[in-house]
């Protein structure tokens, strides 16, 4: 019980936001800053997805609430994109739009985990899902997967032996935030066989579907429809994370269950960020996808290149081992050096036991820029 | 543990939205239709605080993620008004800008609330409360308040009487959502002094300060600012509920775990929302409140007036009993048969235990929608 002055202690082992450590350096920072921590793109929406494109001529009362599950014409184009992507039957009441990716998968957590439940989370992760499961009491369990997992067979190891009776839903994002690995379909497929195989739930955060580069996004819902939640996001394909739009797709059974989540968390989402995201869908955001892929990919491979690691599969961010650069202050040390000289990267401790990696976004900001902030980097790391 | 197919069983005690049981009748209705359970309002925001306003050209990557905490511009206006209207000290880490009050209230209880924690929560109360304190494992327990309560001595006799070992915090909302009432000041500050005196959260839901009819609004801050959360919103200041965008003033020892909560909940509020909001600080929000604020009080007086009660201090609602018109369907019949001419009304037992209760908004939809579903309600009351 945190009576006053004490708030809750599940929060003590909740970290802040991903960057939080160095973000008094960025504030003071004269000179040229290369954010690369930062996980966003330095585009604009495709034209006529914009805020200043929505009308209260064209949309009157834009600016009250929409109903908690989204606007009736987003679920309509989410039921239909979802049928087409993942090939099966999805119905209205599959879906639910929310505040971004992060607001459906609280949703999902919150629905599906009580205190002192397990959730295994393929590790390197997307920083905030621990927190996600902590802030209902659930405890996020890491299981050392890329890197350490090369078949399907080897996937399914590496699952079963952080298995626990507590244990009940798998967490995997593909294409993975921070590594860029797309996961192949045998993967994908005998992990959400053995989740069904022994009553596990599946979250599959795919957030970055769009932006496969190398291989082919698998979805889990398509292999298991009744069990699996497919997360997703406009912020991440369209550009317009700050509209903080997305959507989940999940079982029928479950998703009044998430629904009363989200309506408790967020209410509904921003009325203008669900018309914006509808635009987008008309196929202006997929023309603006198919521009943008290209290019996505091209920063991605020359950032690899520059610092001699494996190009990208998908996503928009590198993970890269400094171990051969860190001194006895260790990573900390590593990124405040790299402060010190304008470049700002996100700690490997964020996204599971990674104690020497940091990630970089090669997308968040102006390709020069990252195109030079990649280029310090490689010369801290000697490369 | 809610192994598949099972959902978390704390949900089970959490309602849908408010209106979920009559959504279906509403969704088929034919002919003309008095939504008076909506909260909202039917006027647009303020002329140069609409989406439209706010472009790409004068705000570059207003569609990227703004910080956790919120826009800076936005937190330094907030400082400022909270200083000016609270009278105390406000610094800018007492800030978080959340995804509406909602969002707000969700990282205030989300912080200070453990699995088996009470919140005494002053009835009748806002419906979402009670599932705040749910989905995170806590018990609201219903302090019987607005009818039962004439003075601060009784105030606090009515608090005192629900108070257990395991209670953590006090919340309250003036003006009052459902009832108009606005507190006096006496009752906040005794209130307020019962819960330090004794170690308690105040959480106080603000978010009709500015439409106060009779009386004087009280800000539980203003008497402990080392205690107390203030919960505001533009959504009902300004007429931008879609927006998503509020935000809660507190204790700045526990807002870092608070931006955890709301980091994790819908990571950032909306730029758009945000930059919204800043333009209505400006001076512009608080000309239109100036001018809408007497046709609101005009439209509650009529409202109240038509339906033989009182009429509203402040807010946009009426809280009407229906007791002596009920038959032996209870108020689910009385509703339907409402709802069979068109009329929607938001149902007590949605606010505690109001068994013969109906809410209404008096500012859902264009004056003439309310006054003629208004009409219809009396008509039903026989009044």
């Amino acid at each position: 019980m945190p009576r006053f002055p004490e708030t809750t202690s599940t929060l003590d082992a909740v970290g802040g936001a991903v960057f939080s450590s160095l973000a008094g350096r960025l504030a003071r920072h004269r000179g040229t800053v290369y954010p690369l921590h930062v996980g966003d793109t330095w585009l604009e929406p495709a034209e006529g997805c914009r805020m200043q494109d929505l009308t209260i001529d064209e949309h009157p009362g834009m600016h009250r609430y929409s109903s908690p599950q989204g606007l009736p014409g987003l679920i309509d184009a989410v039921v239909e994109r979802s049928r087409k992507r993942m090939g099966v039957t999805t119905e209205r009441s599959s879906v639910l739009i929310a505040a971004g990716a992060t607001g459906a998968l609280g949703a999902v957590v919150g629905s599906i985990v009580e205190p002192g439940d397990e959730v295994l989370v393929l590790a390197p992760y997307w920083p905030l899902i621990t927190g996600i499961v902590r802030c209902v009491h659930g405890e996020p369990v890491a299981v050392p997967f890329l890197g350490e997992v090369d078949s399907a067979e080897s996937a399914v190891e590496a699952v079963q032996g952080r298995l626990s009776s507590k244990t009940v839903a798998l967490y995997l994002s593909t294409p993975n935030n921070p590594t860029g690995k797309v996961f192949p379909a045998s993967w994908v497929d005998a992990l959400v066989d053995w989740a069904v195989s022994i009553g596990l739930w599946v979250v599959s955060d795919e957030v970055y579907e769009d932006y496969v580069y190398r291989g082919e996004h698998a979805y889990a819902r398509s292999r298991a429809p009744q069990q699996a939640f497919s997360v997703h996001s406009f912020s991440k394909a369209f550009g317009m994370a700050g509209n903080r739009c997305g959507y989940v797709v999940g079982p029928e059974s479950v998703m009044a269950a998430l629904k009363k989540v989200s309506t408790h968390a967020f209410y509904s989402t921003p009325t203008a960020s669900q018309l914006a995201a509808l635009r987008a869908l008309d196929g202006r955001g997929d023309a603006w996808v198919e521009a943008i892929r290209p290019r996505y990919q091209a920063l991605g491979d020359a950032a690899a290149e520059r610092l001699e690691v494996p190009a990208p599969e998908g996503g928009t961010f590198l993970f890269v081992d400094t171990r051969d650069r860190l001194d006895e202050r260790g990573l900390i040390g590593f990124l405040q050096d790299c402060a010190g000289r304008g470049l700002f990267l996100a700690p490997g401790p964020s996204f599971g036991d990674y104690p020497s990696h940091v990630r970089i976004c090669f997308t968040c900001a102006e390709p020069d820029v990252v195109k030079a902030g990649v280029d310090v980097l490689a010369d801290m790391l000697s490369r």
